[in-house]
């Protein structure tokens, strides 16, 4: 609204920020990850994780994790497994996502499954699944074995949801926040609040942690479903248009249908619903979301959310690190802009 | 060997025997599974995983744990959570080995992949997954979640093993043991092995049930590769000479080929490192497997093992439920007979 629009450089550096507060953790994770990825009896196991892990991800769950425990006083080590156990479970969840898209890029590198072929994904998702279970064992902690095995649950609820009701317009808004909750959110918010269970924070300060986190994952992922339509393939590293082709009921293609006359209801029935496409078809879209704004105020959304998410963190005193994680709302809105 | 043969229908009875020992938290297992099944948010989630639960599966694996607790004496009721968290491994790791393996059939039904897509395979197992650990943990102990963890861990390698190396016949047989304890065997001694743990059993009795468990599921999956070749389809609720047409070095392979002359060796490296097929020539594997008596030494080292399972009870005292595991053996060998 009327807050300032940072430079996208801006919020690159935020991140940073945020990262540098928690160099030493996360130079751990990294090791913790790689030691763990190794396999005794299947060699190929870490080459293929290794071409995600490696892959530049930002490790942005991995970090909420290790922050929020910092946030919270926590002077231990666990933190470093679970922020592990977290980048397994994302890992695993971005192998089999692969194989569930049929996609062929990510990160602007070709899938796993492309590469290795669908059946590997599978197993090395299984493996870094049971894998992630383990590092949680280690800390001694059914809490956060609760926690993460919920989330665990609710990501693949997320996405059979996503699955079987990906070409229906008629669930609307409600389904569209109830999925990317589960596919998205669920994770961030597990690994923010696990950050403070490990830390022995008091309940209220657990509860803002996951709500900041919830919230931080729903910006997160309207961003990404904005940058779909809104991004260049280069930015983004995945081909523009992928949800189009693949007949997804978005955020922007909700609006853009809730809010469109009779004509466009049936473009978007036979785009979507029907997932009958033909040439040009893509550009007509783009040329409807413009007419309702739908880009623009899938946008907005992701900052309302976001700024949700700065708002969750009121309950903890001010601190370099309270302000480098409400920072960090701004770097996951910045990806839109 | 100069053990009687036993009737198939002995082996039968042995499971029902055993199954009726613990029939009542074998009932309440099943309530638990129905129950956990249930996604607030992903309602087909029952459904198809309810397609492979209520196949008639035999609940073997669960009932092991059920009968190592009872074993140990143990008069509480977490190994109803244990033993429905080691079904939803089970299932889990079938929904993806159907995606893996591309199998059409499985104990005489459609597989799920083929009814439902293989994402929704590869979801709904995942699901399934995240579930077990949830009622591990309402268990409250580390340990077992530890020994499922790993054990999910090490079928996740044993998979990815058996994938990597499904063609070559040179690892022979310490390669092919390797993979079937992995792929089978893992989920038998942690089913076993909990069970006693939860009953807060002695080392000695603990490592004994691992063994047990261990022992039978090395039997276990002989007879199966033994039945790819000797079973009728009828019988296996599965097509005969699926492992011949997919090229895996099961054991009769792996005898007939060390075994064999320069001729037949040529054979096998066409049919199976090659993998490349022509019309008769499983008709011809099977000739040069009645040469090699390579059916019959299969069924024999099943034999064995199962030997090898009612031994590691031997630290029990006589009981009627020491008597129904260790007639169990017999049943799993029976399936080849």
């Amino acid at each position: 609204m009327a807050r300032p629009d940072p430079k996208p450089s801006e919020g690159e550096d935020a991140f940073t920020r945020l990262a540098a507060l928690v160099a030493p953790e996360l130079a751990a994770v990294d090791r913790t990850i790689r030691e763990r990825m190794a396999s005794e009896h299947a060699p190929r196991i870490p080459e293929l994780s290794a071409h995600l892990i490696e892959a530049g991800g930002k490790r942005l769950r991995p970090v909420l994790t290790l922050a929020a425990a910092k946030l919270c006083g926590y002077e231990g080590d666990h933190q470093v497994k679970l922020a592990a156990a977290v980048e397994f479970i994302h890992t695993a969840t971005l192998l089999h996502d692969d194989v569930v898209d049929e996609s062929a890029k990510r990160r602007g590198r070709p899938t796993a499954n492309i590469l290795f072929g669908n059946q590997q994904s599978v197993l090395v998702g299984d493996y870094l699944f049971a894998r992630s279970f383990r590092l949680m064992v280690e800390t001694g902690s059914l809490r956060v074995l609760d926690i993460l095995a919920d989330a665990s649950a609710v990501i693949a609820e997320g996405e059979v949801l996503q699955l079987t009701a990906q070409h229906d317009l008629s669930g609307g808004e409600p389904r569209y926040f109830q999925v990317i909750r589960g596919k998205t959110a669920a994770l961030f918010a597990a690994a923010a609040e696990v950050g403070g269970v490990v830390a022995g924070a008091e309940e209220a300060k657990v509860a803002a942690l996951r709500d900041y986190g919830d919230a931080l994952g729903i910006a997160f992922q309207l961003i990404d479903d904005f940058l779909d339509y809104g991004g260049s393939a280069a930015a983004m590293g995945k081909n523009v248009g992928d949800d189009f082709r693949e007949g997804k009921a978005t955020l922007p293609v909700l609006i853009a249908h809730a809010e469109g006359d009779a004509e466009e209801r049936a473009f978007w029935s036979r785009v979507i619903e029907e997932h009958e496409q033909e040439e040009g078809d893509l550009a007509a879209a783009l040329r409807l979301f413009a007419r309702h704004d739908a880009l623009g105020r899938t946008r907005q959304r992701a900052e309302d959310w976001a700024a949700r998410a700065v708002a969750a963190l009121e309950v903890f005193p001010d601190s370099e690190m309270k302000r480098a994680l409400a920072d960090i709302a701004e770097f996951v809105v910045a990806r839109g802009r």
